[in-house]
């Protein structure tokens, strides 16, 4: 693959979610994972380099199987060893590779769709992980796109499984059906009205989990969160799946009530926490990445609610994509440099202002 | 005198200082003020207010006689029991009235030129305090002037005066020449660079008081100071306006050091704040009058550096009629009926953004 091709996937920033599935944009993505390791074969923190390349090589051979399927179209093989320190930090970013994999990246490789929406980590904690990005609440479709992927796998590949405690993973919390569902929510009403932390609060009781995304725990600035099942055992597919769509409605009621309490109630308060975000990422020459990421949650709220003012020009593709470049790999990627923390502001600043430019 | 004549004056947010004497606009203005009190006569505050009023038309008599003279052009006579609540805090804002004479408005009179930059209050505590306002630093011009219109008035009123102790003041505090020379700063620089508090400490020494306005102390958000004599007695007028004058040269000069200190070494950091200002200013819905003040100081701070977007279409002229308008008594009159704060703060922010959009 040439660095051309590679540059492609990882400089851009670019996710299968910036596209909005949803006026209210309050679900962000879904994103379904299954771990499969080959039976008889050591997990790949026992194997080798060359037999981790090896095996490799071997899963890659039964994906071309896959290249008829539309989801995976124009799909591509990249091997970590040939990715340069920024990339692996965009496509980390992008939720396509992980910290695991990086940390050892002979023999190990990433095989990933034109859309960048289904992807295949070869030789991290276990010799597959499947992941489907989708935009908005799609856990179904998302099901439906992973299980073929491994049903097609399947054919030519002897997955470890045992009958009692389902398919094996190196790790045991991943045992059983190797599924991590999770979805990518944005609750900034929520957030401005402090019920997050009762929401969360409930989630352990019913086997999922929740984290800050760009800020930890309710007090994430960005007012997004991921929520995933936190158990893969004892439940089947369908279970995990239907469980977290009807907490995830739940949170979306919520959060919509909390957008109209705030509209009957707060509406000069938050127009004005509407227009100051606006006028600070047009303005700003310094940007933090908490900092920016607050704004960008307040006009996405301004957005989803007809706040924004139209001389904004601001369009949900824009402000995605604005809050993916905000982030420090996408910076570091345009920059073709390291930057440090204060460059990354200036660039970052620079970045959100030239968003508002016409 | 009709209210359509008092509106002329009360209700415009305009200063004899609106228009800019100098570009690097440090010094929005100069005043003078002299303290007379006719010879004979009981101090304003022993006046029964049916004396009052006839000593108060005594001296306007004697103002006709100075009509001929081009600073005292379109001249007008308020009494102030004519005047509308609303009216007076603007009066006060232009530094045209006292809070003092409002204690008692019966036999109170203000007499103003056209141009708001030569005004006479009859009866406050002295039977005349003469006022002259000037844009920019122009003490001697000032002096001139108000010296001239106290020599007119000379001609006709027989002003009391001892031989020991110079002319007679209700308050001994203003004994001797009468005269208070006042000039008001704009010292952003020094403010941002911690460096007045050592300034100001310097000033009682040479007979000199500061205080800030629009807040207090060497902490005023504003960064406007007004830097007058506190010592009446025992120095000609010449000699307290020439030590006033030394001493806001130098000052003016190290506002100018520490303004290219900050863009040799905080540029960035600068060009930040004052987007932010500009940012804030043109897009909040709430804006509290110390926040407002902080933010257009830091705009002109920025247009005296050369450091505003042109896109932001600043002028000096609108930034000085920002700064008035936003004050309370200004929005109370643009109003036109009494406001809360959080009234105010709405109204001050609808007025800023109005600034900004062509």
């Amino acid at each position: 693959m040439s660095r051309a091709e590679i540059e492609k996937i990882t400089t851009l920033p670019y996710a299968a979610w910036v596209e909005p599935a949803d006026e209210r944009q309050i679900v962000l993505s879904t994103r379904l994972r299954l771990a499969r390791n080959l039976a008889g074969r050591p997990f790949p923190n026992r194997l080798q380099d060359a037999e981790a390349d090896a095996l490799a090589q071997e899963i890659c051979e039964q994906l071309r199987a896959c290249e008829g399927s539309a989801a995976f179209e124009g799909w591509q093989v990249l091997r970590l060893d040939d990715l340069l320190q920024a990339e692996k930090g965009v496509l980390l970013e992008k939720h396509l590779l992980s910290r695991d994999i990086l940390q050892h990246p002979a023999g190990r490789r990433l095989v990933v769709n034109q859309a960048q929406s289904l992807a295949v980590m070869i030789n991290e904690e276990d010799h597959l992980r499947m992941q489907a990005i989708l935009p908005g609440l799609q856990l179904t479709a998302g099901w439906q796109q992973i299980s073929a992927l491994d049903d097609k796998l399947a054919l030519g590949l002897n997955f470890a499984y045992d009958q009692q405690l389902g398919f094996l993973t190196s790790c045991p919390s991943n045992l059983g059906t190797g599924l991590r569902a999770s979805v990518m929510l944005h609750l900034p009403a929520l957030h401005l009205t402090n019920k997050l932390e009762g929401i969360f609060r409930q989630l352990p009781q019913v086997g999922l989990t929740v984290r800050g995304v760009y800020g930890e725990g309710s007090q994430s600035q960005s007012g997004l969160y991921q929520i995933s099942n936190q158990i893969t055992l004892g439940y089947s597919e369908e279970e995990i799946i239907s469980r977290l769509q009807q907490l995830v409605e739940e949170i979306i009621a919520q959060e919509v009530q909390a957008r109209e309490w705030l509209r009957q109630n707060r509406l000069l308060w938050l127009q004005d926490r509407i227009g100051r975000a606006a006028g600070i990422l047009a303005n700003a020459c310094l940007l933090s990445s908490a900092e920016a990421m607050e704004h960008i949650s307040i006009l996405r709220l301004g957005l989803a609610m007809g706040l924004c003012q139209p001389s904004w020009q601001i369009s949900w593709r824009e402000l995605n994509l604005l809050m993916l470049s905000v982030q420090p790999p996408f910076l570091q990627a345009a920059a073709s440099k390291e930057l440090n923390e204060y460059e990354r502001d200036e660039a970052r600043a620079n970045l959100s202002r030239g968003f508002f430019r016409e």
